[in-house]
């Protein structure tokens, strides 16, 4: 578990929760496990960029945006 | 292989050579294996997002700036 995966893991389950969805309706979005995707935002696996541009989808975003809301919540951290 | 990971690499491969790096000055800065770095740019692999954000510090990028690169080429394909 790195420093990176939970804060990035942080970002996706902010704007999952800003978008109302639960971990399920997010998962069947992005086509991706839900156990996994647990995992994910808890930052205990360090994702794939194929599997992040498909949570990036879910949640309406490019992968840069929702790259960008991770580099913003950790600005001077 | 996806689409994704063979433009996502080529990304990295065209913003190195801009850089007149070699895929061994990158791998150091990097610091990841050069063999796993030839991977990446063909997109024979899925990279995890951790390696991408240490590849971006190489190439002296934001992740999100490396993403756009990305993005901005494929914009319309």
């Amino acid at each position: 578990m790195s420093a990176f995966s939970v804060k990035l893991g942080a970002a996706i389950r902010r704007r999952r929760q800003a978008l109302g969805l639960s971990q399920e309706a997010l998962a069947a979005l992005a086509g991706v496990n839900r156990t996994y995707l647990g995992e994910i935002e808890r930052g205990a696996v360090d994702v794939s960029a194929l599997y992040l541009q498909r949570i990036a989808d879910g949640l309406d975003l490019k992968l840069s945006e929702l790259i960008r809301l991770y580099e913003e919540d950790s600005r001077g951290n």
